[in-house]
């Protein structure tokens, strides 16, 4: 008789795999960390089940990927909005950053994992201070997640000088190299405030251990600017130029794109992180994104930091993405739901070189699954699931949550992460922060 | 000793009063369908109360103004997206609209007023057929509404010619003209479906019985093109020209104006309900809002139809208006949080012509209260509640609505509507709506 640890059945399967199938009654095998068989619900009779999730007619689908987020920044969630960016950043994050210690970004990060895993998110890419905290929260709240510590020329408030920050994160590499959920990436902050010879040697120790090399590209027309004064070149030329561009690069923003970077990007296979909601709340701008995905560029989505948006739901980046072109282009046919919703999966894993991994539901994967729950008002009635996924489903109707065959998240009750707590944590650590 | 019938108390009150007045720790006392006071917790000591509502610790806001929907359209909802317009109404909407008939429109209407209290709306402003079943929907809901049949040109396929149109108007007006939530409003569809004699007598209509005159204007490109072609005119100065324009007026979408409409909708008081997602969606293009506002125009915000969003939730679509206007004039100073709530809230009464009644917390005004439960990971912590009620707060985050004195939910259960029927009763009107 065929035996599997936990089935999650009786629901729409979106695999998102090569050919995009979907189950219309499915169900999905899981045994220890892996998806061992995906097919029709009848498929499954006579199977002895050790745990059996009811999705209840609702719509099973790989957990989505957040591709760039400053997780801590859960801290500093709506602490100043509606402002120039200068004085935004020099009034108010800058003077609340220098309050920040290990264990700020360790709860900071505790209270984004919850928000992530009940909005449906499995996994995320992280820069910030202090990553090994996040790397650690990360682990106890059982979430999938690439961390790397920001590099930038001038000392950090955490590591002090920047030979340090180099060898925090080849340590890191080392410390996680062989766990299952996290990954250690190489995270120069941008152009404009990494050199030449910091940008080189960090493209140098994402190649050393084939990790991924993680960085803000082109945010701003200001940022092109200043780049173009200094080096006579793009953002993304000027990492051509120093042979930084790659598949291991993932390039976060990247608003201000002309034909010439595209072509850049394409050829040298670079991922690109898409943060609409972001760059839409500090003006920066609106991504090409219609145009990379024309020219084969991989694109996954990313939420930013709480400060900038300001929230991690990513179903609301996806339905924010997929409108937010159709008026930027005048043309509705942009960006359709398919397109977001691989964004949002298996794009995303790819953006982060965890493909083989996850982000769609196909055995051998590892099982990294969220089940959405669609018998409520705002989802009835159903004709394409897809539509839903992008259009009208948000964060709140992610019933259960499986991260590497952890059942994480089950009727909406946490299972790895003691939230009342995590919220009391927070709250004092909010007390502080406006404290002057 | 003070006797109140009902306390909603320990929350933060965003009054939307004159003074825009938030209270830390207040209360709001209601007996029968008014508001009688509103002030700190403590004053309210040693007073009788019959029920207590408890926000621990939330926010105590007045309920959301949906200025702008057809709220049957949740039969179709996510029925067909990412097409070219014309494909989208030529072989999906009309098909499905041609299969229309009053029951349908009651137990749309039904779902929808499920889904708008679940999302913290207390007030609809609604456009269809069948409007005389869109009243005994909202009236059974118990949820306040404005509705309006929608007339033009053509024969209807609900009244047939015209002239019946305007009969059906009247009795309607005649009908519930004394009724505590339910409004009659006289509704041309647009100046493209409606000839000039239409129009003026709508707007005679409109007058006679003093009730709001409701119209699409300026939604697209084409639109203007078409009525400038016809009668050398924008659509908004054709209807200055009618006499058309006037503070009983609101003008739908407005997506597509010039200096010169900005002028004629100031100078004659003129309402304006924005669509924000609705006009991404359907690629019709960026309201100038921001400078409406500047030049002193009320403008309120609506969600449109279920077709072209997907969903009726105005908490996503302050967020959006908050953040579409920011990136479409590079400034994120423009649309702040509070200019957002009083759009949503006392404005959108106002465009109504229920400010007087409805829109904010105010001793005498009708007690139309909605309490936000901010005990949650993405709500924490919590700087200023308006930048949370716009940037971070979801429908889902509603836990009690209370409509003209009545708690028409608490916990998230409701009280006027039986959700288990609606949801049955549409998913079978979809199964028929596919057929072919």
């Amino acid at each position: 008789m065929n035996k599997v640890e936990l089935l999650i059945t009786n629901g729409i399967v979106m695999t998102m795999d090569p050919d995009l199938a979907v189950i219309q009654n499915g169900a999905v095998a899981v045994t220890g960390d892996q998806i061992t068989a995906v097919d029709e619900v009848t498929s499954f009779s006579g199977w002895a089940v050790d745990k059996t999730i009811d999705a209840g007619g609702g719509i099973i689908m790989p957990g989505l990927i957040n591709t760039h987020t400053h997780a801590a920044m859960t801290c500093f969630r709506g602490l100043a909005d509606d402002l120039p960016l200068a004085e935004w950043l020099n009034n108010y994050i800058f003077p609340a950053e220098a309050k920040l210690n290990r264990d700020m970004v360790f709860k900071g990060t505790m209270l984004a994992c919850a928000e992530m895993i009940m909005s449906g998110t499995t996994t995320f890419c992280d820069m910030y201070l202090f990553e090994g905290a996040v790397a650690e929260a990360a682990k106890q709240a059982e979430i999938r997640a690439v961390v790397g510590e920001v590099l930038y020329d001038f000392p950090s408030p955490h590591y002090g000088p920047l030979e340090k920050g180099f060898e925090y994160t080849e340590n890191l590499i080392k410390k996680w190299q062989n766990d299952p959920i996290i990954t250690i990436a190489v995270e120069p902050h941008s152009t404009y405030l990494c050199a030449p010879e910091l940008l080189k040697k960090a493209a140098d120790i994402s190649e050393k251990y084939n990790v991924p090399l993680v960085i803000h590209v082109s945010e701003t027309e200001f940022e092109v600017s200043q780049i173009k004064e200094r080096f006579g070149l793009t953002p993304v030329s000027h990492l051509a130029e120093l042979g930084v561009l790659s598949p291991r690069l993932l390039a976060c923003h990247c608003v201000v794109l002309n034909d010439a970077d595209i072509s850049l990007l394409k050829q040298s296979d670079t991922r690109v992180s898409h943060n609409p909601e972001s760059n839409m709340k500090l003006a920066s701008g609106i991504s090409p994104v219609p145009d990379l995905i024309d020219a084969g560029i991989c694109v996954g989505v990313g939420t930013d930091g709480c400060a900038s948006n300001n929230a991690l739901d990513l179903f609301l980046e996806m339905d924010t993405a997929a409108k937010l072109h159709k008026v930027n282009r005048l043309d509705p046919t942009v960006m359709d739901a398919m397109t977001v919703l691989k964004m949002s999966t298996i794009d995303g894993a790819r953006s982060l070189g965890l493909d083989k991994i996850t982000g769609s539901i196909e055995p051998g994967k590892k099982a990294d699954i969220i089940v959405i729950d669609t018998h409520k008002p705002h989802l009835t009635p159903m004709y394409h699931p897809e539509s839903h996924l992008v259009y009208a489903v948000r964060g709140s109707d992610v019933d259960t949550s499986i991260i590497n065959g952890k059942v994480v998240m089950e009727n909406r009750a946490l299972k790895t992460i003691d939230i009342e707590t995590v919220i009391a944590d927070i709250r004092d650590i909010a007390k502080n922060v406006v404290k002057s």
